[in-house]
């Protein structure tokens, strides 16, 4: 595989072309954002644990039998991809009251949710990533109701699979951000990455902080953090 | 009927008890407030304004079939409702963008929106009145999902009726807000008020405000565009 031009990069990747037309090449930066994008730091190795980590889940997704766009991990801060075509909806779920949840209703951080939250954001950083419900999802033409249930029910059993993963590393799923992508032939695949940047992740005993709230709160060493979270996934596969 | 103890004083109403216990008496105040009660002004003759545009809909609604809590006008500025126990809902329907639609989704103030929007707001003037989303209200516990799909489709309803029955007298409505409550047999009814407090209203022409917005935005005088729509509502009926 050939990693040929720069199609975009992000705050916390880059993303190139290959000779394959339909996969990409992605490269992890060590970025750290927060607050969109008024907060803003290096970590040495965030980079790396972040592909490791996301590798290691979306591995694991495939697995377990939901389609991804993960291909393979070249080195410590590079992955391959399929091309999507990405939706602009960041899917949150929520297992536990946190972030803008807590903001939002007024509701104890930290306290368990009797019912699963499931959230609709419409990726636009001059908007601020607004919530937005399924209305306006339409009214915006986003994507087709039976699309949006599709990633809904998606969304549910990543939900489930993570939850349960976790737990075996005595880690509690908080909350995290999903991104869905149609892959060449029209398929509804999860893209982007699963990492400590995008899950709310903490001890189950300590309720120890292990993500990017570390860094968005300035409560700890980030790079430790997200070691904790890799640690605890390699444990876990040699025992599972 | 008689007039009995203060039971709740809001920014727009005072509500008290009568010697029936299913009946409360609503005196309407001059007293105008926005942005969640930052900007305040009296305006004179507001309280009477929004009492007859009130009594005039909700009658008109009961007439359509739209089960509400009006009972009937007493005076310039009173009126008799049933009493309801509210439900923390604030239901939103929108055909034209404008305020924090406009925003949310950076869409132009005034542009039809291809598909009607229902939106939810937490009411809680605490948090800001957040909109909110049906996980969320199944979270809260506000209202089950069938009472919810209820009061969405009496909100559509009502949309369909207020939009024909605005388009008579020369307006155009926008959007608008709606209450909803349980009466005593715990039969869901449409509560609060329908007024240019709650719409947006603007002339079909040239789309002059005729609404609160006059008092948000700053831009003419709150009782001639209020007394506006009060003559054309009722040279419509007249004409009806």
């Amino acid at each position: 595989m050939e990693k040929r031009a720069l199609l975009y990069e992000g705050k916390a990747k880059q993303l190139f072309e290959t000779n394959d037309p339909n996969i990409l090449w992605v490269q992890y930066k060590d970025a750290l954002t927060a607050f969109n994008g008024e907060k803003k730091e290096r970590a040495k190795g965030k980079g790396r644990l972040n592909n490791e980590i996301s590798s290691i889940l979306f591995h694991q997704l495939s697995t377990a039998g939901i389609a991804n766009h993960f291909v393979k991990r070249l080195s410590e801060t590079e992955q391959l991809v399929k091309k999507t075509s990405i939706i602009p909806i960041e899917v949150v779920v929520r297992n536990v009251a946190a972030g803008s949840l807590s903001r939002r209703l007024g509701l104890e951080e930290g306290v368990p949710l009797n019912t699963t939250i499931v959230e609709y954001y419409y990726k636009d950083d001059d908007l601020g990533d607004p919530l937005i419900n399924e209305d306006h999802i339409q009214l915006l033409d986003l994507v087709s109701m039976n699309q949006l249930n599709e990633m809904k029910e998606m969304a549910l059993k990543v939900n489930g699979y993570l939850t349960d993963h976790f737990k075996v590393c005595d880690v509690k799923l908080v909350d995290f951000k999903l991104e869905f992508g149609f892959d060449e032939e029209g398929k509804l695949i999860l893209s982007d990455e699963i990492s400590p940047d995008t899950c709310r992740l903490w001890d189950v005993h300590t309720n120890e902080k292990l993500d990017k709230d570390v860094f968005r709160e300035g409560i700890g060493q980030i790079d430790q953090a997200y070691e904790t979270i890799l640690k605890r996934l390699k444990g876990a596969i040699v025992t599972d």
